[in-house]
């Protein structure tokens, strides 16, 4: 499709409530707000009296989800979770929270991120005697817990997280207590909010703003936090250099959510401006390919004092799935999504502005339609550098040879989608507009320097694959 | 609804073809014969080439599964089940077959019975830290297995087995082998097929003669069967006593399937013809309460001489859903799927004959509609002796205060139904119609006397009310 | 199909409330109890206080309406339709009841039957100016009456039915009125119930028994009723001979159905009874194709001696749709939906009693299927005469050379079905059997005398041909 | 929900392809690009040697079609249509294409726009006696035309659209030609577009822009086109004064469309422009209500010197329903579609720009919002007049009471949504930006002056209301 994006594969929530007030709508919410994280399936689960009851299924949060579903769907603790629509693995089994019984009671987990020894600690597992079936980390996860249930809830959660490597921001239903807990590198986000008495958790805080709670605070790198009626418990189990996913300003998350404090759209606006200066061009125009280049354009716009104008007109009814035409004429499939404004370009120099350039392929039909329309000249502008490495903590990042930045000089890039320049924002300047300082983000898609081991070929379908 | 009978459980299919050919198919049909055993959900498993993939919902076999997913599970080995509709548990998870990852491999797994130690190995595997994801006995048996199979194929098997206490049925994918197992009671049947090479397990044996196979003979109690390219290898891992469920003759199996040697529609024709000599009585007409009662009815007509017509007609269209009247007019839901043949009645004296009684209620209901039609006599005669007792190994029986047959003497139950004469078969009389000898056969819903201990409170959905 | 026989197109409901109680469960149970008549589409409209609304759909009465839409549907009076299912013009336009807009308010219409002059009355009122949106004959009677309107009620009735050639039981909501009315020759059937001072009309009379009405009597051929608050208003329009089709009796009426005083069940039963005096033959057993072959079978045992067994087991989960095998096993689709009850038939001399033949392909198959079973002799017994015209007045027949019975004499048919003998019922027997004498009974699909001129090549689908 | 816009009633397009290349694939793209102009249902009919088919069906273009439908859509001449989705009356049966056997064959018709006289006209043809089974205007004009087809096709629509007071852009299959046509005072747009051939006829150029097709010319105020193998042939049936709607440049059409020579987006930075010199005001940010308020927020801010940003972010993957707060919570239902960009606006004086106010609540929320969030004033510009007049030619207006703008004076309307200035452009100020002169545009809805004589109380539901 048009979309020629990263993604990031999940999003997660949990709401504690004492007063069990609408608790599945408020879960509800919180995943409509996040479902920009994950489109591939959705699911709620409640615990009510002991008993914890669950939905999930293929689809939008809007789509699985109806009055009756939710209806069923009340208690005192909830979790709920989104999920990134890949191709080839997106069973319904695979869909998350899961739900599991053993010895203690019943546990369930909601995981955004991605363990790079999943496999190593299945395979010990499986020793053991375990079965799965599902290919999902939380399932390793609920696992790991099950087996060390003996040393108590807290415990437990040490001596399993403590085993775990990669990129963790976990929800649990654990017995009466609503659980979260961030990866010693803390590389997902998960934030703390409160409405009228009740805890939130949830991947961005704009959830907290729509829902009319008040953030809190963010769960930190290498804590586990336990809620229940007397409040938020935290636990610090594991030390470990801070490296946030970069990524999450760049194109993830919402421009409406603050990210360990630093704001999303305005890290955006910056790279925008900071663009502006490390790779200023003469043009009539500065214009965004919708939506995610909006802010930075904007940025770009108001620190070169070139005005900020509209190229590309989105059809906004297309959804993700409608007929597309045949091979030979991909462009029009962009087209019908994304269409050239032709009388406000004819003849005119535009600077574009984009948030990332992935695969390359349809920035190239976007320049092509452009100067078709009339378009004078196009400079391309990136708010993030090439990505030339794989990400192994949860995005979905393509193969090498697709990934256009690792194959290619920008100059090649360049001439390859037909712009009249390239520009990338360099990685110094897109630390700089998030603001928080190198040593504490994960820059590996650019750098290749990742915050820990990782494994030759491990992938996230790794489990399928044997 | 207008049905009150006793409900099985399941069926079970498994198809090995060494030259694939389309084995989903076979399978497809193979539950399409044994959909009487189970309405509540399909799946069908296939292993192809090392991979197991599976197809599995919520419905009616021909609702469950299209061209489409069909021809998607082909491969060299199958195994499928239809499970029945319950009230309260019939989620998606619960459907069968279940397929999990072990050490070893995969497994895929079909479950026709009830074991009664469930709850206490699901116990026991927990405390060394396994974890439960549904509420399926067939989850605790790939555990077994799974913790077992370092032991090889067949000691895995056997020593999984014999820890296993209740009924089963089972088919198995397990690695490259069709396994087919039976408890060593026999309470639940299985049989083998071959059609042009390929080997086929089914449930009932009506299976064979619709796809055009060749009975080979009955998997026998405590025998595992394992299939592969060799052909049929047999294990005899336990002797017991055997205890053929009579339901099956009574109710359950198909009129065309024989089980364990007897031909079905016979033993329930001989059971007829017996009543007819327990019970006679001067009638003008012999009916039957469709369609379970008809071959009864015939019997009996041919024993007594009085000839067989017909007092109920079928609404043939109706299936298990529509928009039922409301409380007061219960007789109007019962009238819609079964009306009395009015003008063929009016005057008459007649001998009615079902299958069984369990509640009463819609027994009542017939009874009332033929008197009011104009019946001058109904005599109600059923073909089994009262159920009394409940079910551990596979059937759904109503709480002993909703039996009829454990609450009431036949007198009270006569008055109760307003029958004019009430008689059902002897224990010795329904044993006798099978002709097997009763130390082949579990008569414990009519008489207490079951084959093995049994739970004081165990039922089949113990786990989910932990 | 399995099925090879010929279809009724459609049935029709109608019911006047005065105190709205319940109208469209009523008119929906109605549906339920017709379904038998049409499977194709189904449809209720319901007048409210001036205003009518309606539903219609593709697909069975119970998939059609839900609660939800039932509720919707309440009013003072309502019609209800059920469409069988043909290939080609199987479109929701098509369905009934026809709701249209005239001059003087608004009209619902339902039609059982068939117009022999639909094209050339839509051919005039097109010269006119008249547009037609469905290929229904209710869209030209509908005309019709618009068109009369100004004549007042009655006349208007009386001058458009006039008009008509062919046979059509209606139903009609005519502003504040139900109207029924009957073709002169009262080739389909309609008949008048009271439920509780509300008046329901019927293609059949199993309805009034399942919802608890009376039976008040018949609709007479020519005959117009007009019910309101006043009661029962009849005009008799138009004398013709009666040419009640015969056709109800042997297939498509419910056996618990009476129609023109006489009931289906025992006109099945006498034919079987007729059929045995007519071509005995010596046999171990008289066996049915089940279900329509049923009540014949039974009449024939009777008259016999020889004893009523069972030959064939249905498959009762099979609806319409399934997978079906490929060409080369057609068979196997059969024995899906009807298997061999082998035990029984094993060495057996069978007398095997079906209500008609049509194209032959099913009996065959089915006899074919019943000697690899082991049946001794198979002789096929029909209790309707040889199929040998094409029916005009809203019969479903395949053309003439697929009818076996217009092609082949009844001993080509022995021969080609593979039947050790073969006899139908003669014309006059079956006459007999239904006891109302041949002067009031068409049997043109038997003997060609139609009871009006018939087009030479009109059939049903005419208009969409055009 | 959160969206107070006026709505248009529909969008046309026609194809009409020699060679037959893919014609229901152009069709369905073009409605895809129209899906802006109607959500509430979408079809298709086309003409395929001789034969007409069709499919239409409630919903979104990409719900309502698959692969399947439109390869059985293929033809020479196609229309297709999409309707807006009002309360009450979306019925499938209003669904349109509408198509109709008459005399001379079969017509397809599809129609944007509101006839003024269709009452008095459908009153007409009823007195002849015509019956009609629809609500919409179309069906009226389809029978005007054959009642008129005696006079041959050009006579035909001339007399029939002569008959026509009110708007209408019409795309109709009648017999081998493709029809185009629009009312005397060019309302409703309608364009040519050519591609490989052939011709495309659409509501807005977008289309042609996206499939790749040459814009050829508008068709003219009381134009009537007809296409076929010769190329296009004109006939101007009636002349009165241009009248064509001010609201498409305002807020219906697409931005990347012209109309009669006016570029949208263009219209609407201009209007951005004088809003900014008609009402000026010192501020730190100019935002726009997204979507339809930026390209005028864009213009403002070009205009005033005031740096164009991001005040309110959209969920764009909430369509058109998910589950909602309940009544008190209003506000929640906003934020979950539009959330404020809480930390770019913090202490901001903020120009807001929205394209018109309906009813108010949606503004009175926002304004609300963007001050909780800390925004420290808010002026609220406007870029049309204030709507005071039912709209009868197509735009679906609420009745007075609920159009703030006929009810409140500019600064009772400022004070009651809350904002600490508002401004609307005055009616000049739209004529401007539109650049055709006010004799050429319709602005009733603006300043009561109709281009004809309108009913007292006509709205579109009047045939449902009789």
């Amino acid at each position: 499709m048009y979309e020629d994006k990263l993604k990031d594969e999940c999003g997660v929530v949990g709401v504690y409530s004492k007063n069990r007030k609408e608790i599945s709508r408020l879960t509800y919410y919180g995943l409509i707000s996040l479902q920009h994280r994950g489109q591939e399936s959705a699911g709620i689960a409640v615990k009510d009296n002991g008993e914890i009851r669950y939905y999930k299924e293929m689809g939008l949060v809007k789509e699985v989800f109806n009055e009756e579903i939710l209806n069923s769907l009340e208690g005192e603790i909830s979790i709920g979770h989104v999920r990134y629509s890949t191709t080839g693995e997106s069973f319904v089994t695979n869909a998350q929270p899961l739900v599991v019984h053993y010895k203690g009671g019943k546990i369930a987990l909601a995981h955004n991120g991605n363990l790079v020894n999943a496999t190593k600690i299945r395979d010990d597992l499986e020793d053991q005697g375990s079965i799965f079936q599902t290919s999902i980390d939380s399932e390793v996860i609920a696992n790991l817990i099950a087996r060390n249930y003996k040393y108590g809830i807290k415990d437990s959660l040490i001596k399993s997280f403590e085993m775990l490597k990669g990129s963790f921001a976990l929800v649990i239903i654990y017995n009466d207590k609503l659980v979260g807990a961030r990866d010693p590198n803390g590389i997902r986000p998960l934030s703390i909010g409160k409405l009228n008495g009740d805890y939130i958790l949830s991947s961005e805080t704009c959830n907290f703003d729509i829902v009319g709670a008040e953030f809190v605070r963010d769960v930190e790198p290498g804590e586990i936090v336990i809620i229940d009626d007397n409040g938020i418990e935290s636990i610090k189990y594991k030390e470990a250099k801070k490296a946030l996913c970069s990524f999450e300003y760049v194109y993830f998350a919402r421009p409406d959510s603050n990210i360990d404090g630093v704001n999303v759209y305005k890290a955006r606006v910056n790279a925008g401006k900071i663009l502006a200066k490390e790779s200023f061009v003469e043009a009539d125009m500065v214009a965004a390919v919708p939506d995610s280049g909006v802010p930075a354009a904007i940025g770009f716009a108001q620190a070169s004092g070139i005005p900020y104008d509209i190229a590309l007109i989105k059809n906004k009814y297309m959804g993700r799935t409608f007929i597309t035409p045949d091979q030979e004429s991909r462009e029009l499939a962009v087209r019908l999504k994304l269409n050239v404004a032709c009388e406000n370009i004819k003849g005119k120099r535009i600077i574009l502005i984009d948030d990332s350039i992935v695969r390359g392929t349809t920035s190239k039909r976007i320049i092509n339609m452009l100067r078709k329309a009339g378009a004078k000249e196009v400079h391309f502008r990136i708010s993030s550098p090439p990505v030339k490495h794989s990400c192994y903590f949860g995005i979905d990042t393509p193969s090498k040879k697709n990934l256009i930045g690792a194959m290619m000089t920008t100059e090649e890039i360049c001439k390859e989608i037909g712009a009249d320049s390239l520009a990338y924002i360099s990685i110094e300047g897109l630390i700089e507009s998030i603001g928080m300082g190198k040593e504490n983000l994960c820059a590996a898609c650019f750098n290749g320097n990742y915050p820990m081991e990782v494994p030759k070929m491990g992938h996230k379908f790794v489990f399928e694959k044997r």
